[in-house]
């Protein structure tokens, strides 16, 4: 006997998630968890950052978390590298534009002071190594060694095209880096003035000096 | 019967100390309790460090620290406030000196990131509010804000007599600040500089900038 011809079903909308909304819907919610996550290692530390916290303002069990984003040290090492990939992307940046050397230090420590007031690049000043286990403080240390590196060619390259002047290369990424890592314990997200306006308050004061120019 | 007049002893040198001797021997002993514990809390951070290992460091019993200091968090109140006085002192020391606001200013920030690199500095540094109950982290934002307002003190009075540019001063002391604080996270006592070459090079680029004076 010959199989019948199909006939056409008529089409019932379904209310099953395609693969593609299952998978968008996936990466919002873990974005989600990562970024109340990080906000509570902000807010207390890491020591005092509760995951059955972070669970409950999102309304979920702590093994959804876990689910997600794995224990708490690897919570902790995705917001950190957030943070880097952040800055790492910014150094690429600079070091890709035209420009003077001071023109493109300036323009990567605006972004730079950026990302340090913003959630992830607040947890890679606020994360000391002592937390993290050997391995991933090691790994922590290279990538910030990284972005350490980008600003010293920065530096260098404006010393030797003369847009900056002939500093101590190592000593002035250290005082830079401090002056602009420094709001990650003081910016209040709160306070009147922009991250950006603060970003280039702080930058024309460490890139200008105190002393008068004459 | 009249009593027999009294026949000197010959003195037995005694092996019991003198009450200033006693007080000498708790204040050292108390000492070393104190700086075991700042360095046992830099090196690992508050909630890893262990009044045990402090108390084995010395060769004593935990009860021998709490008896000197009290309990952890109390020790390491003791240990911020050692070195909150340090700087209140340096302060005071700038704001009597004679010279212009920018002299004034220089000699500070030299002490001052001396401080910050010496045990009980480096703890001020590194010593996250979170960790401190509620009461002792008001008393430490308190006595952080002094600092902070001598700061800004001496950068007002180098803009009013004309040694220092004129620059937005809560800004230019924040940037001053993270400069000269970032030492504590990075500073290797162990390494070739001494405090002294690394703060004056430090404060000479945060002073005079990056930029170069034409």
């Amino acid at each position: 006997m010959l199989p019948k011809p199909a006939v056409p079903a008529a089409a019932v909308p379904s209310p099953f998630r395609s693969k593609a909304e299952r998978e968008h819907d996936r990466a919002e919610k873990r974005e989600a968890v990562l970024l109340a996550a990080v906000r509570m290692f902000n807010a207390r530390g890491y020591h005092a950052a509760s995951l059955d916290d972070v669970a409950a303002s999102l309304g979920v069990s702590k093994p959804t978390i876990y689910h997600y984003l794995g224990n708490k040290e690897q919570v902790l090492v995705e917001c950190v590298n957030r943070g880097l990939s952040m800055l790492r992307e910014a150094a690429d940046t600079a070091a890709g534009a035209p420009g003077s050397g001071h023109d493109r230090l300036r323009a990567f420590l605006l972004r730079y002071a950026c990302i340090n007031m913003d959630d992830f690049g607040r947890c890679v000043i606020r994360t000391n190594e002592e937390v993290l286990s050997m391995d991933s403080a090691i790994r922590f240390r290279a990538r910030k060694r990284e972005i350490d590196d980008a600003v010293r060619g920065l530096i260098a390259e404006g010393v030797a095209d003369g847009s900056i002047a002939p500093v101590d290369v190592r000593f002035a990424s250290f005082a830079l880096a401090g002056a602009l890592n420094w709001p990650a314990r003081w910016h209040d997200p709160d306070g009147p003035l922009s991250p950006e306006e603060i970003a280039e308050k702080l930058v024309d004061i460490a890139l200008g000096g105190l002393t008068p120019r004459r």
